[in-house]
C-alpha cells in the first residue's frame, strides 16, 4: 500500500528521500582505513590475507587466466548470452552519441586555443560477488569506458566458494571489453586499484557498486584516484494519468521495491481511481514475488502517493523530488518532457517500463539517487574522459595584449605574473 | 635555485607533488560541522553571529543592493575595467565552444532514446575576501555558468572592514553575469548556500576557492549540493629546449612561486646551459619581487629541475607528474602536444606565459592540481550542466524484445523486473 501524502505538504517527500542516503559510521571508516594502509604497504600479501579472511579463499594469482575465463563462459545459458549481445549493441549505440570532439579556435595575430578530449588511461570496475550477480552492471560500467577509448579496463570481483568468478559476470566482462579481471573484492580490492600491488597495477578511476565497506574505501581513496558517485538506495517515481494501466504501474513500483527495503516507490497521479486500483494490484502482485518480504518492507517504509490536479502538478512535484527513475505513464509524454528538470532517466509512455532501461534499451542504469539528479548525471562516456585545454600566443599577440594582462595582474598584486609578460614584451 | 633531480629517479617528483595536497584536521572538521549545523537550524541569525565573530561586521541585510553595487563599481580603475571587458569576451568565446546539444536517436518499431543537456538551476560562487582579491577568479567561475545557461548565479564574499565588498569584485560580478551577491564568507557562507536561510536561498552547486574552513565546509556539504574539486597548491611545469629564453622561463617559474610557499615550480630541459641560466635568473629576478619571501620559500621547498635527453623524455616526465600548468617553451609545440596525456592546461611556445591564461587568453584558470589532471578537467561549461536520459518503447517494440529483457532479469533473480515486462506483453 502506498501511503498518501497531501499535495499541500510535498516537502515531506523530498525530506524523506534525502534521509535515506547511507551514512558511513566512524567504526567502518576506521576499519577500512586500516585495510587501505595495509594493502598500500604490504600489497599482494595483504590482499591475500584479506581474501582469506573475508572470502575464505586462498588465492595465489588474482588475475583470471584466459583459460579460466573461457571455461566459465562455457557454462552460460545461450539465450542469456544472445540477450546480452543485443543489449550490448543497444548500450553501445546510445553511448557512441556521447563521444565528443576536441576543438581548436583560431584568432587574430596567430592566437589559437582549444580543448582536447582525452580518455582516461585506466579504470577499475568493482563488481560485487555473493549470491546477487548483476552482469547488466558490468555492461553499464564497462561499455561507456570502452566507447570513451580507455585502454585498460580492469574488473575486480570477489572469488566465490570455489575460488572462481560467476560465469555470467565472466561473459559480461568479455562482451563489454574488459581487459583484465582480478579475483578480489571488498575494501582490499579498492585499495589495490588505488595504490597498485605487484599483481594488480593501479588505475586512474574506480566505478561500480559495492557494500558499505567498498563505499567507504572509495570515499577514502578519492583524490588519489577518481570515483563515481556513491549511490544511495534506488528510487522510482511513476506519473500516471487516468488512462494508465494500474496493473502495469504496480508492476513497475514493485520492480523497484524488490531491490532493497530502503528502495523508494512513489506514484503521482491525476486519478484517485488509478491510485486505488494500483494499491489493489500491489497487494495482488506482491504475494506472488520471490522477494515478497523485501517488497513489503520497502513499500511500508517508502511507498508514497500524491493525487494531483494535473500532469503539470505531478511534474512539479517530480522536479522537487528529482528521482533516479521517472516513468511518464501518460498519453503524450513528449509534450511534458520539457517540463522535467530533474530526473536521472525518464521512461516515456505506457509501454516503457523501467526494466527495459535497466537491461536493454541502451540508456545507462547507473543514475543519480537521493535528489542528486538536481546536479548530477548518469554514468556515461563523460565519466571516462577528461579535457585538457591549450593556448598559443605569438610575440605579436603578446605585444598587443600584454599591457591589459599586466593591468589585471597588478590589480591583484601579483607582480611576478605581470613580470612574465613584461620580460617578453621588452624581449629582454 | 631549482634542486636538480636525476632523471633516473623521477618517482621522487610525483611523490612530492601528491604529498602537497592539503589535509583537513579533525579539529577543523569538528568546528566547521558545528557552524554548518548552527546555520542549518538558526539560519540568518547564525549567519549574523559568525559574521560578527569572524569578520567583525554587523550585517543586517546580506544581499548587496543595486545602489551599493553601482557605488562600488564607480571606484574601479577604468583601464582595469577595459582589460576585464576584453578578458570576459575571450573567456566567453572559448567557453561557448564547450556548449553541448541534447540528442535523440530514433530506431525501429517506434523506439526512441536520447540525452538532454540541462543547465543547473542555481550555483553559488565563493569569492575570498581579505587583502587578496582576485576578480579574475570571478570571471573564470561565473562565465562558464552563465554560458551553460544557469539562471541563478549567486556570489558570496566576506564583507571588508567597512562592511562593503571590494570594487573590483563588484565589477567582475556584474560583468560576468552574477545575479545575486551576498556579503558573507567562511564556513557560514557555504552552509547558507547549501541549506538556504531566510535571506539566502540554497543553490545546487558551490564552486570557488577558499581557506581551509571553506574547503572543509565544501567537503562536508557535498552530497546535499555538488561542489567543484578542492584545489591543492598551484603548480607549473616548464619544458624548455635549448632555444628557450632563460629569463622568460625564470619569470614564469616565479609567477607560480609567488602564489604560496607550497606552490611548485619545475623545469624540465634538454639543456644544462639553460638550467644554469634559469637558476641565475631566478636569483636576479626574485630579489626585485614584492613577494620575495614567499617566492624564496616556495622555490626552496618545491623548485625542481630535471635535465633530459630529449623533448620526448621531458614530456614523458611531465605525464608522470600530470601538472596543473604545463608550458612547452619549445620550437614546435604542436608537434608534441599529442604526446601530452596529463596536464590541466598547456601553454604553447616561447611567448605564451601562464599569466596570459590566468587572466586573459580565454581558457579557464581553475585547473586540476596534485596530479589529478590524470583524471579530471578544468572548470568549464560541463561543470554547470547535467544530463538526463530518456527512453521510449512502443507496444510493438516491447512485444519484440520483451523475452530478451525477461531472460536478463531472471538471470539476475529480479522477478519483479521481469514481471513489469510480462504484464505488458500479456496486456493484462
Amino acid at each position: 500500500m502506498l501511503k498518501e501524502i497531501s499535495k499541500d505538504n510535498p516537502a515531506v517527500l523530498a525530506d524523506y528521500l534525502q534521509s535515506r542516503a547511507q551514512e558511513i559510521s566512524a567504526d567502518i571508516l576506521l576499519k577500512v582505513t586500516e585495510i587501505l594502509n595495509d594493502v598500500r604497504t604490504n600489497q599482494d600479501e595483504a590482499c591475500k590475507k584479506y581474501t582469506k579472511q573475508f572470502d575464505h579463499q586462498d588465492i595465489e594469482t588474482f588475475k583470471v587466466s584466459p583459460e579460466e575465463l573461457d571455461a566459465a563462459i562455457q557454462q552460460c545459458d545461450p539465450a542469456f548470452c544472445d540477450a546480452m549481445r543485443q543489449a550490448k549493441k543497444n548500450i553501445e549505440y546510445f553511448h557512441r552519441a556521447q563521444v565528443r570532439q576536441s576543438y581548436i579556435l583560431q584568432k587574430e595575430k596567430g592566437i589559437y586555443l582549444g580543448q582536447r578530449v582525452l580518455p582516461l588511461d585506466s579504470v577499475g570496475i568493482y563488481v560485487p560477488g555473493g549470491r546477487a550477480q548483476y552482469p547488466s552492471s558490468v555492461l553499464m560500467n564497462a561499455i561507456p569506458a570502452h566507447v570513451a577509448g580507455v585502454k585498460r579496463i580492469v574488473m575486480v570481483t570477489p572469488p566465490d566458494e570455489n575460488g572462481s568468478i560467476h560465469p555470467n559476470i565472466a561473459f559480461a566482462a568479455q562482451l563489454a571489453g574488459v581487459t583484465e579481471i582480478y579475483k578480489i573484492g571488498g575494501a582490499q580490492a579498492i585499495a589495490a586499484l588505488a595504490y597498485g600491488t605487484q599483481q594488480i597495477p593501479a588505475v586512474d578511476k574506480i566505478v561500480g557498486p559495492g557494500n558499505i565497506f567498498v563505499a567507504a574505501a572509495k570515499k577514502l581513496v578519492y583524490g588519489k584516484v577518481d570515483i563515481d558517485m556513491i549511490a544511495g538506495p534506488s528510487e522510482i517515481l511513476v506519473v500516471a494519468d487516468e488512462k494508465a494501466n494500474p496493473r502495469h504501474a504496480a508492476a513497475d513500483l514493485l520492480s523497484q521495491a524488490e531491490h532493497d527495503p530502503m528502495a523508494s516507490a512513489i506514484l503521482l497521479t491525476t486519478s484517485r481511481t488509478v491510485l486505488d486500483a494500483v494499491n489493489d494490484e500491489l497487494k495482488k502482485q506482491s504475494v506472488k514475488l520471490p522477494k515478497r518480504e523485501i517488497v513489503e518492507q520497502s513499500l511500508a517504509n517508502y511507498g508514497k502517493a500524491i493525487v494531483c490536479d494535473s500532469i503539470e502538478e505531478c511534474i512539479h512535484f517530480a522536479n522537487e523530488i528529482a528521482p533516479e527513475h521517472l516513468e511518464l505513464m501518460i498519453e503524450d509524454p513528449m509534450k511534458y518532457l520539457g517540463q522535467v528538470r530533474h530526473a536521472g532517466s525518464v521512461f516515456m509512455g505506457y509501454y516503457t517500463c523501467e526494466s527495459i532501461g535497466d537491461y536493454f534499451g541502451g540508456t545507462n542504469h547507473v543514475l543519480p539517487t537521493s535528489g542528486t539528479a538536481r546536479f548530477s548525471s548518469a554514468l556515461g562516456v563523460d565519466s571516462f574522459i577528461k579535457t585538457s585545454c591549450f593556448l598559443h600566443y605569438t610575440e605579436e599577440a603578446l605585444q598587443a595584449y600584454g599591457p591589459q594582462i599586466m593591468t589585471m595582474a597588478k590589480e591583484e598584486h601579483l607582480d611576478a605574473h605581470a613580470n612574465a609578460v613584461k620580460v617578453r614584451m621588452e624581449n629582454e
